[in-house]
């Protein structure tokens, strides 16, 4: 895998998805055009297995959604069965190898046992360990296998309880979905963290990471599945349980500010809207006097046309986007600074020549991205330059499924935010507070008692340890 | 190739890009650069050859500029020498064949010779069918190749020469860079129909179809190539002469409604301000109350900004566009309709529900989207349904290298206004007209006696005369 | 894989191949080369791992020696260390996939464990699913899978120690290699069915599954493995241990008739020797007068040549054999009978027209490849076929680790010489009687009460039960 | 390519095979068998084009027959039409790039026109510089493109008789076969040096490269076609002129001693006979006391039973050939001297140890391979190691479509035949005399004056004067 032909990213990256359809004798269909929809949580990899009653059947690969289930391709054709599962794959964990791409799949005692998983577990390390020790040989590199590994050794009998079974022993943020012989199982963590819907078309039921997967095939949304709900469907419908006790919804804020697709609505908020009132407190926090709210596109661009409905001063694109960006180039020696940023964004000289800025960004994360795009905006003629942010600074790492850099390398662990504003170069800097991000989701502010949403990006308040492997290396790694 | 996998398309399509640079040892890395700006103008296939004063060096494959030029290949390491001219491919003739693939070269009896060509000839079928009787040996499907046949032919010694005895024999719009022994050519046809700029950076020349080719290199913007004019760089320096008389300009008209990068500058016009300025225009000329101006995005919004601007209507994201989308899905039979609309575009409900809205398009082609998008915003709750189209009626088939469907496709050619709206189910549509489309451009309208621009796509007038081969078909094609 | 593009095969196949070294630098390219001239016994895949003392380092794939190891493709570079095994594959178990090839690797809590396995278990299916029932997970269809979770299973902290532990709970014929931190372990079967030979260059220890493979890289033969036993060799030198108690050895006899490579040397006895004495005893059997003795080649040569010195009958080729066969072709329908055969042989009329003629062939399986190769004899003039075989009737499937057909697909299960002369069109045909078969082999007979080779598939004397399991499917097989 | 995966060869190389079918609706299946009956003269690529009277078909990839035209691929089902040519290569003249494989096709004034050619043009470097200065564009390295421009030139109507324009242009050894819209067309050089047959199946008339090719489809043979003879087969049947004045014949002598197929018949005389009758002459003429007669397999095989026939010495396998050979692998620096050689050979020491050896094989090029197989056979324990070779000194290179290395290159071309035995280290050495060759194919000896065969590699007595270009390099040449 040429991985080393990605572009640095300067961003926290959206996780996984993952998709599950019921009754459908285009369940596999579904879940292709469900995971299209959601492939913004990952691009690396994807895959679906399906179930029909007798066999199971399945197709993983590298790449995008369409480069793998498009009608040219032939694999969805064998794909048959009333029941699918779905996922893409965005690494956290596990190299980028063919082995590693979910959904997984062994035959257990009772049948086959397929899952996908969108998460991180805080404990997979240990556990792998133990099982290793106890004799379980492991064919990946992912923390999904730990899962597998645990219902293999529950004394249970039926797939949905050996599950629980291994979910107890597990610590973390999870949304899993899974096909046994029992049926569709969906199952997410206690506290919720991660997104995980649920809707119906026909007769069919359908899980889903966001709700753009349920609009995508024209299924109507029920409800979210709730922290620590078991569901089942098959043949007999769909039964709900608790299996694992539900503590305090701490749903992942990230998701409102990047991660999820605006159309997407999650916790009875929508997120396209939650991004407007973002930028609504934003600019009733840090108002500053200007000619033009700029974006930074795309993710900015919700957050950008808020504040300049509160400000009333004018919306334009100052930063055009090339969606074709994707992989490192090599750099010219000889070129002018900022080659890099380039590959993304140009500035758009028209709509900030002789005017004064403000940007809109989503967030700041090594600050890299910011001090390139300033420079360009100022060359592209900006009299002033104010940058605005939509999220408070991020100051830790995510354990929960997200890819974020070391705590070392994110700004605003290290620098306040003047000391940013100087880095970066701009006439002034402003985050939205904490307590205004949470107006901004329709609360009066955050109860640190009892923090509504997880923003421990941004607050270090983790509601699941984090915890590491002791590290000892053995005598046992095979090298690509 | 699976040409079956793709979308099918409801649009102009881009043509193809052409780049090239002479004087630098990164010569090129900066046309992988450069042609990662114009990916807009051809996403099928990509090639590089560059001229080291000895040996050419050549890479061509299918697939964006990232996948064949990124760090991690190691096709740019090979790409020696002061001199490169670079391609992108939508295929407007030949088949997608590697064979197929710009830029093309042929050792000919002055040395090498490499050619890419943005355009389409329209004499190219007779002059293949004239070189083929007398003996020459056609490898592609291209019509550039025939160019290369003439080049070969001509009884002239230098290189240019030789390229001019070849395009006097040439009917069409082009915009052609080569490479030879005698530098860097570059020439434009003698209307001028297709876009080429020339640019500087440091003592290296840059020739590129648009302006931001050059700011991703950071090389400075010179003038536009002149109609008939051929420019020469070599160590010499710059030359410039008029082989060709220059006919009255008609630079292609669509460039500044969809083709072109927003951030372009083309003929001394901002393209994003081209496009704000029909959105005005259009606002004066088809005002109608409403609640919300809603872009289908990304190409219809600098004209929705502009018609918001004019109308004081608030303009917002009434439609979210999944960027992944590029390939055909097997459509599911027990779906809701307009599953393939779904794809690429969803409604966002927060923004149109309870609205009346205008939809601002750039155009409409068959009208199959324009149908699937009207039904989408209904379904999200709008309460009425307007459509303004920043483009005349299209109807007339493109024989100057952009893609266009067969004119009895184009719905303008057999409905007019009041049929498409009732078709498209909207509760008022208009397109813009042909002079407010060129008052858009700053001229008074448009000359009937001397169009300003080529919109022979509205108004049939061709400025270069179509023709078509008498067809007859030989005993000699090959299957593939 | 194309496996229906596989010519059928009408004879018993090769196994499998080992190889493995401890003490040299290049034991990688050794095992390569090793693996080179073990080429017969699998063509379907290869692999080497090596281990460096700290790290373990593989490849595998489809195909053959050469073309996964050659010069140009670098796999070998990588190889390092002072240890290795490689493998060659037959498929006997396990479906034609990646994840099937050896040698097998797995992260146990000792380190690194790698195994490479000639043989079938044959209480393989048994195994497997009481390790299924109690937890594991299997990543393959192969039974050498089932050895390395007994392994990892086991209580024992020594890799040698758990590999023994596991050996005590299989049944069936194999000769293993391993690569673990305690160094390189090779163990046989009790019976010693495969074969397994210990050989030394330099300070360096080889096992190989014949000698050629010793030859090849210019190492000393020491001498066969023993019976059960097992050999540990790592930086303390050679250790012999004998931890299954020895059965009277029970060698494979097909070995000697077609499997090995002639210029291998196995338990004391030439190989091309051996079948040159079988053509002995099979001459003092079955002589009949004719005019030319023909071998069926390669196979049937060394026997033909012992036949022809017996009978003083010249020695021709009279049939040609095409060596680049191997793959299914369409075959036409308007064609003479016998293309299928002709697509491996030819017949050389010189050699036979006009003449009677003793074809001599290892063995007759299904006896479709023996119709078509008398007819093509008779078809190139020769006026009598007779028909000597080089060992005895084969009349029952194999379980130790070779590829035959069903029963009932042996023809001589079914027939007896007479009625199989009759179907396969021959004036006369023999097979060498078992008794004669052992006396080649230097033994005055065949000891009915201690055989002293495994000649199941001429007897029905199984020297290890085979078993099979109970066949119960489950809800759990994923389809490729 | 990696081409420098390929095992250095000391011999003299097959060249190329063709074949054609006009008159079966299976003409593609019978080229595909009757080339692979041919694959022994040429392994790199393989090519095959039909017609239907409409349409041509093709596909032409690298490797063997049978992996491009397996049951499996569906190549074949493609390749519909009542005619077809094809095509294996082994490289003599051109890059291994996919535009060099053969058959060659282009679309010509008269319709399509395909072509594929063993042999080699004198002049094809003068008439290639020619063409390129007149205008011609030259897609591939080969001389083979050469004769199909000056087709494309000629002003004849007919394609056959713009063929005989053009092959009176060219000179140098070919056999050629055509498809055209006037059916099969198929052409022998004046000299007849390289082989072509004519056969018939059913109503369908086959040519090709040798009997071999006819056997395998059950195809008669008819005739060899005639040097300097032109044959079209269309629906009128088969025609025969003889456009080009026949010389006096100089059929390829080593076709007889090594590349063509034992079990061909080639100009009336029967292969596996000529060269039994080699080594009948051979023993004559250079007897040695031994006890045995060792082939150097395969090529040496027939010689070396004829050799045994003659003295009544046993003839016995004292070296084994694996036949997977095929690749360069990395050689080991601690390993005993000769592995090269083992690669492909290993000594069978049972026939050898004790022994007086006489080793019989086709031919000295190099003498590098000679060394390493004496060395091995004296190492297995032989007392005296005598050589013979069935051919006289190689003391010429070929230029008429053979790969041979260059002169300095040829062991014989500077050592006589004493030297050569000692630099090979046996106890004695003898080739056949040129006169001893002659009897052997039934003449009296050779006839100085008008010598019967072409052995210009033996004599340098060329009969078409080898041409060399002036070399003058242009700037032109396009790396890979």
């Amino acid at each position: 895998m040429p991985h080393d032909g990605k572009l640095p990213i300067d961003s926290f990256q959206e996780e996984c998805a993952v998709f599950g359809v019921y009754g459908s004798d285009e369940a596999a269909v579904h879940t292709a055009l469900g995971l299209h929809a959601l492939q913004h949580r990952g691009q690396e990899a994807t895959g679906i297995i399906s179930f029909d009653g007798e066999k199971y059947h399945g197709h993983r690969g590298f790449g995008h959604v369409g480069e793998n289930f498009d009608a040219g391709s032939g694999h969805l054709d064998k794909l048959i069965g009333h029941a699918a599962i779905g996922h893409n794959r965005y690494s956290t964990t596990g190299e980028p190898e063919l082995r590693n791409i979910q959904p997984f799949f062994s035959e257990l005692a009772f049948g086959g046992f397929a899952l996908a998983h969108n998460g991180n577990l805080t404990n997979a390390e240990r556990l792998r360990q133990s099982l290793v020790q106890t004799g379980s040989l492991m064919q990946s590199t992912t923390d999904t296998e730990v899962i597998i590994h645990l219902v293999a050794r529950s004394h249970q009998t039926d797939p949905a309880l050996r599950l629980v079974d291994a979910m107890k022993q597990v610590e973390g943020a999870y949304s899993l979905v899974c096909l046994s012989p029992q049926g569709l199982i969906a199952m997410r963590d206690p506290y919720g963290v991660r997104p995980l819907v649920l809707g119906q078309i026909g007769d069919a039921y359908v899980v889903s990471s966001e709700t753009c997967g349920l609009d995508i095939i024209g299924a109507d949304f029920i409800r979210d599945v709730k922290p620590g709900e078991m569901i089942i469907i098959n043949e007999d419908g769909m039964t709900s349980s608790q299996p694992l006790a539900p503590q305090p919804s701490r749903f992942c804020v990230f998701e409102y500010i990047y991660f999820a697709r605006p159309d997407s609505v999650m916790e009875n908020q929508h997120v396209y809207g939650a991004r407007k009132h973002i930028g609504h407190e934003l600019a009733r926090e840090s108002h500053v006097e200007a000619d033009v709210i700029v974006p930074v596109p795309d993710s900015g661009i919700p957050a950008a046309l808020g504040y300049a409905e509160e400000t009333h001063i004018p919306f334009d694109f100052g930063i055009i986007r090339n969606h074709y960006v994707g992989r490192t180039f090599i750099q010219p020696t000889d070129a002018g600074r900022q080659t890099g940023v380039k590959m993304k964004h140009n500035a758009n000289s028209l709509s900030v020549a002789g005017k004064r800025v403000v940007i809109v960004d989503d967030s700041i994360v090594r600050g890299t991205t910011s001090i390139k795009i300033v420079n360009m905006i100022r060359d592209a003629g900006a009299t002033e330059v104010h940058m605005r942010i939509a999220s408070p600074p991020t100051t830790h790492p995510c354990f929960y499924g997200v890819d974020t850099p070391d705590r070392e390398k994110l700004i605003a662990a290290s620098m306040d935010t003047s000391a940013i504003a100087k880095h970066i170069g701009v006439d002034s800097l402003a985050f939205i507070s904490i307590d205004g991000l949470y107006r901004a989701l329709n609360e009066t502010g955050r109860d640190p008692n009892a923090p509504q949403y997880c923003d421990a990006c941004f607050t270090g308040d983790y509601p699941i340890e984090p915890q590491r492997s002791d590290g000892k290396s053995t005598k046992g790694i095979m090298s690509k």
